[in-house]
């Protein structure tokens, strides 16, 4: 039996656009997004894959794309649940900054370091301050759990039990499952699905729009290691874009 | 304690804009629909009223229309939920038919009794008919229990288990609940809630894209009898409205 997992990073949002470090802030797609997002769902149906239950994150950035790209193949009726698990890392208290003047101030190093490093998250952002998700009430019942910071091996720690608990088993009783997220909480399910080490999981990066498709086994262990793009070539240029992220 | 349900029917659609009976067709909304979507988000908004969770059908013009009013809200994050049981009612072998043509072809009589009587269904569709769900695969599930027709008592019949076991339970666990459906199966709804006869059930018309706020009490009764549109004098146009259709 093989199993058929869909993962798709949401589009260009309207802070992406503006080069602002994100994170929680539910920031909408911009309209080259919402582009991506309907060429993710053409690329959908090229590819005959069916999702039969959708998850996502509860930032719009992402609800939205899967509603754009689901729309495309007819299939907004299927079953959808969000969980704030599958939510982009909190960027702490480099959300709503300008990721040119972050990298110019902070310098080369540290700027790296808490964008790609595995287990130093950013500084924590304040419950004052305007971009904190402290008085948010989708947030409400996780208490002292919500986040004020993460790094991306907080992010593999709170996503793991909801992979394992909510996807894990649609994607064994047989049905195609489309995750539609963030870049780190993918990459951390990544790194989960493909075994990548702490170390070498900071090199990889997965672009906007184009939806990746996995054949797991029984033990849903990736058939493909990495998986495959729907849209190879649009995606090797997706994954070099996004590491050239911050410079201006 | 008093609980919150707000009801949607949603906007008007391509074929109610073609003058066609639409039922379970999957037929997407007009620009105009939109428009009145965008503008049940802009009243929901005016109230203050906050959906906690969402029902809807599993047909996209309800779909979009949820999706388009609680983006005003930014509320697209909340649960969602979605049942045939909220569908349009079947109507038979009348979808896809003209109902101008349908009025002139078996007169006003029949032709009333099919859209408005009670317990009397149109004729059934056919499962090679091409506007049939035989082949839906959203309704595989349903086997023999798919509908071929329906009255409006079978609407009642089907949609009041889900009430009971789907929806009652979230507001009397304290969520505001926004139902987002079709004329039928919402008529069916605040026919149970409003205690309305067989009879007198055929007078009331639910016009589209307007919120109708109803406060329950700790049975799930209404402290208003039929309710409270959020736009009044919009909602008494738009029902005048339903009760002309089919004259062309």
């Amino acid at each position: 039996m093989t199993y058929n997992l869909i993962l798709l990073r949401h589009g260009n949002s309207v802070w992406n656009q503006a080069n602002l470090f994100t994170g929680w802030v539910d920031v909408d797609l911009s309209d080259q997004g919402r582009a991506e997002a309907k060429r993710a769902g053409e690329l959908l149906a090229e590819s005959g894959l069916k999702p039969d239950v959708l998850f996502t994150s509860v930032l719009k950035r992402a609800i939205n794309t899967a509603h754009i790209a689901l729309d495309q193949i007819d299939r907004n009726w299927i079953p959808t649940i969000r969980s704030w698990r599958l939510n982009e890392r909190h960027y702490g208290a480099l959300q709503g900054l300008d990721k040119a003047e972050t990298l110019e101030k902070y310098g080369p190093e540290l700027f790296q370091t808490w964008r790609r490093s595995f287990d130093v998250p950013p500084p924590a952002i304040e419950d004052d301050n305007k971009y904190s998700q402290a008085h948010d009430e989708r947030y409400a019942g996780l208490g002292a759990a919500l986040p004020k910071t993460e790094c991306l091996k907080d992010v593999l720690v709170r996503m793991m039990p909801y992979w394992e608990e909510a996807i894990a088993p649609e994607l064994t009783s047989g049905k195609t499952v489309l995750v539609t997220a963030h870049g780190n909480s993918l990459r951390a399910l990544v790194k989960h699905l493909d075994g990548i080490s702490d170390d070498e999981i900071a090199e990889l990066n997965i672009p906007t729009g184009i939806p990746l498709h996995y054949k797991l086994d029984a033990n849903l262990r990736p058939l493909v290691r990495g998986g495959e793009y729907l849209d190879p070539e649009a995606a090797a240029a997706g994954a070099a874009a996004v590491a050239n992220q911050g410079k201006k």
